[in-house]
């Protein structure tokens, strides 16, 4: 029997039922992932395996340095054949690793291929993908189709053009290709000339002279009109813990007034808080104006390796979990919004799982008697989005909230190849769920239990977040 | 079969065995709930299920404000049976929530319902526990009865008077129905103005002029001597964390003469640690001259949304998990008592599962060689009170501690239909007993574990608490 | 079937097959513990398992307090015999305690007792094994070769001599006895005086005069050097959190020259992380250097209970595990000794496994492409060091790195009596890699899978630290 076979992951009869007849065919909604919209707007076709695997990965980067490879063999000038074998040559070690699951569910699913990756496998391997990839069904679109995406949302910044994005519905794609409003350089004044450089942009693409605070508000709601207008209804926000320096806006204009024009201005405590604040209850309430839905991705300690971020650049893999504390800003943060009936639909992510009981109950302190589910508690993020991590968060939110009302996952991949990890999630849910149903710890009603996987495949998300094609 | 059957949560025949001839028929010590005296001491009959189930449960109307339903039904001028109908349409949503148990299982035990509650079977289950509710083996004395409590232990202000207390011995109530002391307000200069009235109320009730720090202590003294001369013998305290700024009590005096007399004074930062450590060391004190136990909560982070508060009250199911720093000040504060041999017998609680091995930790450093399972480390509390919580508390206190010397669950709840909540624990119990016992991890040694069972369900909190009547 | 039976722990075929296909026969490599040198060198008879078992074990301790056994029993001035019979009395009252487990391992695998301890078997128990005790096989240096150790790291402070490693390797005594280089006491300004004894002490040690910060690293390099002579290949260190203080040298040499020579000086705020940052610093540059191992262990609060550590002194079993913050400290040390290319192997333990998965993800920033899983997130710790906490850090070290290059298990013991824990984490490690192959979360591949266990239970270790006899 293959590794990857039609019941993997499933442990029990009932696990079986629910994903075979309620999870298995649902289509998928990616509301949050990395991929580049140039990619899709031009069809992109994909050389061989590398280029639609590895090139962009920082996970397996990563799992190959602790693995002793070299970076040459990594990032650096090796090509990309002796790149992937040297991928292959790693992939025997991660046992266990969420990697080798990942690994041969995407071989599987888009190659057919049963045979484990390994040194000896990998040159057979990459010939037949290389052909395989070569054929029109593996174009970019294709493989959307293929996948039974029905929508996806990129990351995108308010000062980039949406040109991808208009190009595919002005193509009449049929599957929605929205963008997603991620400001994070909006309050970025830690490299102050990096920031003006930033403001500058924005201020060409919104048509506003960014020369005031208020004037950085009214570009951010110029292109958050310009993102609402093709389809764009989800912003999200990485931050360490949560901005709620409430100082005020008098307060924010001076730091703003500070650094713009200034490119070797020097932030002093409180500035970038200060400035964050007031920008995210800005988001926040544009988001609460136009309807969206607002992501919090909180808690990594980022480029913990000044060396490589030295030699290779940003997210090259040497980010991690922090251990910030989150509830009191968290909590001000969203009743600051909610007080003044400006908190939108709101998912929180925490990429540490000893979080995960706080944040489960922090989205359970904003509910209004309107949307269901108004504040989400939402899927295993990054580190945490594995087997382990995903049966935690959905304990914890089945614990401490509805899990009925979850809109599911999201690949928050930068991959054509890893539309799987919703089977994964899927299988992982059912496999929940058909342990407690066998356990008795669920009622044995296949419609009422198999009505709810199927909600938190799709229909949630589709209801949830309302994006004109889903 | 039925949902709630003989052997719900009992995976294996040894923890079956387990429960049915161990645990099953011990009776209940409640040491900690939020029960009016005033129900017990007039032998309250409950007019409808909403009276008795729904009036006070926040657990109930935060998930039913997650699930989108107005306000106007859970807490607001609905009727109780339109509000018991939009709590039955609910239902069907929680499920993996404990919701979904607690409901099913006390319809069961209080009522005989077998069937799910849902919109459908909403209407006759109201009907059928009304006419139930009105007869007399449903008076709030006999439901205590008929579910096996000895003794209960209400939760109450010092400056509270005991007359339902009173009532309930002086009417020879074979039931023990005892006060906790829970000072809370005595160290609450946030709202001066309210501490100010407070301490008038406690002043008259104590006999005391509560004019002065020491008078404070005097009157606190005063109430502690009256609770324990109507069978009180635990304190209760709810804190984000243990107060340990030892500035003295001369420092206290300051505090408290500034705002005495006061009701504009600002608290400055640290003058309510040095007021709170003082007050919580002399109730630790008093604990221990008259061999009391003292309860600390740790942890939550309460009325995080401002806009119910304002419009509905406080403790409306708005409160969360925090994630403050514990160990240090816990630890100044637990050794502060141990060093001048005053530390009573302390059950300790975490809300935050991910301080489990924290707390459990803290626990074994001041045993002494007195009562076994001196420094206890409680039950899985509020939003961990449910199966996974509890079996993390049962691990993490099995691993850390001494399993054979807990004290075991309570209610910690508002409603009389709670009680069942013990079942639910003892059923957890011994199915992880039973697992580990299957497994080869326990002896197979009926006796030996079946005693520990029987001892956790009661006989070690009936040793330990010394209850006069339990 | 005796308790301890050739299965125990083994919950499945596929556990079975791979623990005594490929885990039972492996040597040891015991990297960390804290036995006496001279025991070795001496090659001592214990005279009765008191000695052996007792006499300095905290963790047995810590229970009997618990259990409500008075001191007298536990460090008193009762006799070994009495002091074995409350241990033996509170064994039954330990269930679902690691020590129960480890105690009856122990009994077996040292004295072939199947007989479950208790007050009863007691007796005959203590004389049974103060006749084995009294034979050769059983002396220290024979336990090492019955357990198959084949090298082990005693734990010493670099003003220790030498002379006991020295002995062993003269006598040509065929397993490694290595020293530890654990200089926490380098930077312990808290208590000034001591420290100054200390420096003396270290200084006559390397023949340096302590009197400047410079000579201080010169003496410790002596000494690391000298260490390294005797086959020392490892530091070890243990912090609440790590150093990360970089106010430089020039504040480092203020601090000691405030501090030398002065037994009343007080530290102030930052001193003690301004010198220890510069300390961990220089072990860091000759481990690396030297081509060493450090091993980093942070996170608990000890010695909460002031009044036993008066009664009875430190390290007594008043120890617990901390809630400290570990990220951003332990990223910006390991990120300063990598800037400089001065980072070597290094081995991350966390007591608290709340911080699993920051310290899980830390490790995997600092690899290098030289020795594969250079920076290890290492072995459940102290209190972790259990069934639980050893099955978490193995999932997280799975999920988040390469468990493949896991160097596996240590002791951390006082008693040559703990060798079985070895035993006890390969079952374990076994028991989950069964569960993942029947549950077809492992290719069913036995070599693969258990050559992985090999590695994990000796050959990674051997490999990684380079041990001269190994």
């Amino acid at each position: 029997m293959s590794f990857i076979h039609d019941d993997f992951l499933l442990s029990t009869a009932a696990a079986r039922r629910l994903y075979h007849e309620f999870a298995k065919d649902e289509p998928m909604i990616d509301y949050h992932n990395h991929l580049p919209p140039k990619d899709i707007a031009d069809d992109r076709q994909f050389k061989n395996i590398f280029e639609i695997w590895l090139a962009g990965d920082h996970y397996k980067w990563r799992a190959m340095r602790c693995n002793g490879v070299p970076e040459r063999l990594i990032t650096g000038d090796a090509t990309p054949r002796e790149k992937f074998l040297a991928w292959a040559a790693t992939v025997p070690h991660t046992l266990r690793n969420p990697l080798y699951h990942w690994t041969h569910i995407e071989l599987k699913r888009y190659f057919g291929i049963d045979e484990l990756l390994n040194e000896k496998t990998a040159p057979v391997i990459w010939e037949q993908t290389e052909a395989m990839l070569a054929k029109p069904e593996m174009s970019a679109r294709n493989i959307l189709r293929t996948q039974k995406v029905r929508a996806l949302c990129t990351t995108d910044d308010p000062a980039d053009d949406l040109a991808h994005h208009e190009k595919c519905a002005a193509d009449g794609f049929e599957i929605g290709v929205y963008p997603t409003f991620r400001p994070d350089k909006a309050y970025s004044i830690g490299d102050s000339a990096a920031w003006n450089a930033w403001c500058d942009k924005l201020g060409k693409q919104a048509g506003v002279d960014v020369n005031s605070f208020d004037n950085l508000l009214l570009a951010l709601d110029k292109r958050h009109e310009a993102f609402h207008a093709v389809g764009g209804r989800l912003s999200d926000h990485g931050l360490n813990s949560c901005f709620a320096n409430f100082a005020g806006e008098e307060a924010a204009r001076r730091v703003f007034d500070k650094h713009r024009g200034s490119p070797t201005a020097q932030a002093q405590p409180g500035d970038l808080e200060i400035l964050g604040t007031q920008v995210m209850m800005h988001v926040g309430r544009m988001n609460a104006k136009r309807g969206w839905t607002m992501q919090l991705h909180l808690g990594p300690i980022r480029n913990n390796n000044a060396r490589l971020a030295r030699e290779i650049g940003a997210d090259v893999g040497c980010d991690s979990i922090g251990d910030y504390s989150q509830a009191e800003t968290l909590s001000a943060f969203l009743n600051a919004l909610d007080s003044e009936n400006a908190l939108p639909k709101t998912v929180l992510y925490n990429v540490n799982p000893a979080d995960n009981y706080v944040f489960g109950t922090m989205a359970g302190n904003f509910a209004d008697g309107t949307t269901p589910g108004k504040v989400q508690f939402g899927s295993g993020w990054w580190f945490v989005d594995q087997k382990e991590g995903m049966e935690w968060q959905i304990n914890a939110l089945s614990n401490l909230g509805l899990l009925s009302r979850f809109i599911g996952m999201l690949t928050d991949s930068r991959s054509f190849m890893s539309f799987p990890r919703h089977e994964y999630f899927r299988r992982t849910l059912c496999n929940l769920l058909g342990n407690d149903l066998e356990g008795g710890l669920l009622p044995a009603d296949y419609d009422h239990v198999g009505g709810m996987v199927k909600n938190i495949c799709y229909a949630n998300a589709k209801a949830y977040l309302g994006l004109a094609k889903s």
